[in-house]
C-alpha cells in the first residue's frame, strides 16, 4: 500500500468540501491558530516508516488528546483501583457538563470528559507528589522518543482565564469527596497536561504504543501491559470524541481521541497509528476534516476494526 | 487453538464464581426460565467448524439480541435515511429511559434501546406493509440458515401484558410524529421480533454474517455490504449492552449484543462468532456468566479487536 | 368600589397592548375559536352580585381549569390518603413532562399538571366505577349551581386524536402501579372532566365555593371542610400555573387556575372571584391578556392575598 | 386571641412527638448547636406586642432566611432590572442543585437556593462597591431596629471550609456571565450574610415589615414599596422552603422562610409575623418542629391567607 500517495489523494479529495466550522473559540490562545492549517501523518507498524502530508511539521495544542498519556500514566501507577473513582461508561453529554456529575455523585462518566481527566490529575499527583509535573513530562518524552516535547506556559495562562467551568467541575466533585489534593494545584497540573503540543509525526508515533498493545516498538520496552492497552484503546473507542464518539466509531471504526485544538489520532492495532489536524470543529467539538479524512482512510483500507 | 477444550475450561472456571442476579422479572413468560442454564456455542470463520459446551442446543428467548437483526433488515432497505429517525450514540441511560427521548424531541439514541428498536420496526412496516412479520422471519430463516426458527406466541402474549412502559414510548414518540403507523401494529410486530428463539449453536451461526463482513459463510451471498455490516458492528460495540456499553468494551472488547433472556453474542471480525447463555442477569441486565465468561475468553485468546 | 367600572377600564386598557401568543394549535376542536375573543367577569362575596365585561356570556372550554374540581371531589373522598398517589409541589417542567415522572417513580409532581390529573380520574373511578361521569357532572352542577353545564363530546373526540402524549403517560405511571384502573376508561374520563365548557360568568361563580372556605354560597352547604378548601388553594397557588405558578404569584398574587382553552380563574378568599377568558396563550400556555388584566386588578384593588 | 396561651399549648403539644431529624450537619460551626433548642415567638400587627416562649431569647444563625433581606436591599437598588439575572420560579430541586443551572444557563431558578442568592449577593456588590457589607448590615440594623446585630466571623470561617459546593456554583454562573464581580469577594460576602443571628424575637420583629406591606411599624417610614413587598412574601410563599414550597404552603398556607440552622419566619400580611426555632431539619432541610408548630398555629387560628 502506497499511504504516501493516499494521504495525498486524501487530503485533496477532503479540501474539495466547503470548509466548516470554526476555531475552537473559548480559551484566547487557541483562537489565534490559523483556521486552514491541515496535517496528516500515518506510522505503518510493520516497517516503522511514516507518511506525512500538509502541515504535519507544525505543532498544535493536544488538549484533550493529552488525556489518552496521563490515563496511561495514572492506570499504571494505580492499576484497577483506579475505576473506582472514575467510570468507562460514554457519557451520553457534551465534554463539560455538571448534570450527570450531579446524579452520579461526583464521580465522572469516564476519563475523557473534562471531570474525568481532573480526576486523573488529582491520582497522579496524589502518586507523584511535587515531581508530578516532571514526571509526566518525562514519561511523554519518553514514549515519544522525544525529548523536546515541553508544556506551554502561554496556553496554560490562557486556559486559566478561560476555567470558570473546569473551576467549577473540580470545587463540585470535592463537594463529593472525589477531589484528595489542593484544588489550584489540581486545576494548574490538569491545565498542564492540556498544554502540551505535539506535531502530526510525534503523536502519530507517540499513539503507536497503543497500536503494538503496550510496547515501544524502537525497544520493545513494555510500557504498560498488553491487557492494559487493549483497555485504553476499548475505553478510546467508547469514550474517545465526547458525545460523537458513537458517530465516530460508526464513520470511521478506530479507536481514536480528538482534542479541541483541531488534532485526532487514531490506531489500527497491529497496524498503524496515524494522526491529523485541522483547526475548525464541527458542532460536536470534533475536527472537521479530521473526520473526513479518517472516513476516506478506512473506506479505503477496508481497514476499520470492525 | 483448541476451541472445545477452551471452552469447556471457561465455563468450569466461571461456574466457581456464586451465581449472582435474578432472572428477568417483568416478563411472566421469561420468569419461567431455569435461572442455572449455562450455554456457550464458538463458530471459527476459517474452517466453519462449531465448538459448544453446556446446554447450547436448548433454545432461548432473543429479546434485545433480535434488534440486530431488524436493524440489519431495515438498514439494507433504507440505506443512511434510517439515521434521520433514530440515532447512533450510546444511550447513556437504561434500555427504557424516556428522558432522552424528551430532551431529543422524540429520536431514540440508538438502534437497540426499546424507543429505537421500536422505530425500526415502525420502519420496516412502512416498507413490508402486510407482509412484514412473514418477510422478516424469512430474512432470519435465511442467515440463520434454519427454517425452523419461529416467532413465539406465548412470548408475545406474555410481554403485551407488561408492556406499558413500552406503549408509553411508542405514544411518546407518536406525539413527537417519529412513529408513522398503526401503534397497535408497531407495538404488535416489535414483540414479535423479541419473541425469536435460539439455540447458542443457532446465534453464534446466525452472527457469523458480522464476522464475515456481511456475507454468508455457506453460500457467499451478500446479505449487506462490507460497509453496512461493519457500520452494525460499530453500533454494537457502542450501543449493545444498554448502559454497561463500555464496561463491556473494557472488559471484553468485542462488539455484541445482550438481551435480558440472558443470552449473549459477540464477534471478532475475520475470526469467530460466539453466543452465550445463561439467565442471571447482572445489575445492569447483562447475562452475569455471560460476561465473565467472555471476558476470560478474549484475555486468554488474546484476541480482542483493540 | 365600582367593580363595573374598573372591569370595563382595565379591558380596555389591556386592549391596548398589541394581541400576542396564538391560540392553543394541538386540540383542533380549540383552533377554531376566535382569538379576539375577550370576557371577564367578578363576583363580590360580600354582597353575592357579579360584574361582566365583553364576552362573559359565551362558554369556552375549561380543560386545566376542570382539573380542581376533580381533585376537589377526590379530595373529599379520599382525604389526605390521596397524596400518597400525587404530590404537591410544583414541577419545575412543563405541563405534560415525562421526565419527573420517571425520576419520581411515577409520581406525579402535583394533581395540576397533566400526569396528576389523569392519576386523580383514576381515583375517581376506582371511587364511583361505573356511575363516575354522572357523578362527577352532577358534583360540577351542583357547586355551578347550573344544571345545564355538560361535556363536549365533540371536544372528548378532537383530544382523543391528539392525545399521544396523554397515553404515553397514562401507560407510563401504569407501569409504576400508579394507574389502577382500565387505560382507556381512565384517559377517556380524564378527556370528559377536560371538555366541561363555561362561561366566565359561571366559572366566576363556581370557584366562589374557594373563597368561601368550601360552603355554597347560596345555601350555606358545606361541600368540602375549611381546612381541605384552604389546601386547595394553597396548590393553585403553587401549582396553578404550568412552570408559570411563580411568575402568577408574583404579578397577581393570587391562587388560581388556567386552562389552554384561554381561561384563568382566580379567587381572593374572603372577598372575591374572577373569571378571565381569552384564547391567546403566553410561551408559558397561560393566556396572554387574562394575566394582563388580573395584575391590573390586584394592583388598582391593592388587593392581593399578600 | 390569647397568643401567649396558645404558642405554649402548641409547644407543649409539639414536644409530645418524637424528635425527629439531625442538626444541619455539613457546616461544622452550626453543628455544634444544641439539638433540643426550641424557641417561637409571634408578633401581632394591631398592638405591636410581642408573645415568646421555649428559647426565643437565644440567637441562632439565620442562613437562607437572611436571603430575603438581600433580596429586599437588592430588590430596592434595582428594581425588576433583577428578575434579568434571578428567576422567580419553584426549582424543584433541592437548595444546592446545579442541574436546572446548566439547562438554563447560568440563571437561577429563584433568589432562596443558593445559586440565586450568590447572584444577589453579586448584585448588591455591583451597587455598593466597598461599602457592601456595611451597607447590608446597617439595612439589617435599621429594619430590625436593633443596633447589636452582626456578622458572625466564625460561621463565615466556618462555611468557607464546607463551601466547595457553593464554590462550584458560583464559578459555574461565571462560566455564563452571570457573576460581575470577583469570585472570591462574592463568596465572601454570601457568607457574611448567612452568618446573620437573631432571636425567635428578633426574627419576628425583623419580618413585621412584610407582614406591614414595607412600611416599619414603629416609625410607619416605608422602606420598600407595597407592591415590592407583596412580590417577597409572593417568592416566599413559592420559593421559600427549597423543594418543600408546596408542601408548607399546604399545610402552613403562609409565606415564610426558613434555614438549615432551623429558624423559620413567616408572615400574615396584616396581622401578624411569626418566628420559630428548633435545630432539627427534616429530609427537605426544614425545621422538623418549626413546621409542625406552625401547621397547628394557622390550623388553630383559621388564619391562613388562603
Amino acid at each position: 500500500m502506497d499511504y504516501q500517495l493516499l494521504l495525498k489523494d486524501l487530503m485533496k479529495e477532503v479540501k474539495q468540501i466547503a470548509p466548516s466550522g470554526e476555531v475552537a473559540g473559548y480559551i484566547p490562545e487557541l483562537k489565534k491558530v490559523d483556521a486552514d492549517k491541515f496535517g496528516a501523518y500515518l506510522t505503518a507498524m510493520d516497517t516503522g516508516t511514516g507518511y506525512g502530508v500538509g502541515d504535519y511539521k507544525e505543532r498544535f495544542s493536544l488538549q484533550s488528546i493529552s488525556k489518552v498519556l496521563s490515563l496511561t500514566l495514572a492506570f499504571s501507577l494505580e492499576g484497577d483501583q483506579l475505576w473506582k473513582r472514575v467510570g468507562i461508561e460514554p457519557s451520553g453529554s457534551s465534554f463539560n457538563s455538571l448534570v450527570q456529575l450531579e446524579y452520579e455523585k461526583g464521580i465522572p462518566r469516564n476519563p475523557f470528559i473534562n471531570a474525568g481527566a481532573i480526576v486523573i490529575a488529582d491520582i497522579l499527583i496524589s502518586n507523584l507528589k511535587e515531581k508530578t509535573k516532571e514526571t509526566f513530562l518525562d514519561f511523554v518524552k519518553k514514549i515519544s522518543d522525544n525529548p523536546s516535547i515541553g508544556y506551554n506556559q502561554k496556553m496554560i495562562a490562557s486556559e486559566k482565564i478561560a476555567g470558570y467551568r473546569n473551576a467549577a467541575l473540580v470545587n463540585f466533585m470535592r463537594s463529593f469527596g472525589n477531589i484528595r489534593n489542593d484544588i489550584q494545584e489540581v486545576i494548574d497540573f490538569y491545565y498542564h497536561i492540556c498544554s502540551i503540543e505535539m506535531t502530526c509525526a510525534e503523536l502519530s508515533n507517540t499513539f503507536l504504543l497503543f497500536a503494538n498493545h503496550g510496547k515501544l516498538i524502537s525497544t520493545g520496552e513494555e510500557i504498560i501491559s498488553m491487557s492494559k492497552s487493549k483497555r485504553i484503546n476499548a475505553v478510546m473507542q467508547t469514550c474517545g470524541f465526547y458525545d460523537e464518539a458513537g458517530e465516530f466509531s460508526f464513520r470511521v471504526g478506530l479507536p481514536g481521541k480528538s482534542g479541541i485544538g483541531g488534532g485526532i489520532v487514531a490506531i489500527h492495532p497491529g497496524k498503524y497509528s496515524i494522526a491529523v489536524w485541522s483547526p475548525r470543529l464541527n458542532p460536536k467539538g470534533n475536527s472537521f476534516y479530521g473526520v473526513e479524512l479518517l472516513e476516506r482512510l478506512t473506506t479505503k483500507l477496508g481497514s476499520s476494526i470492525f
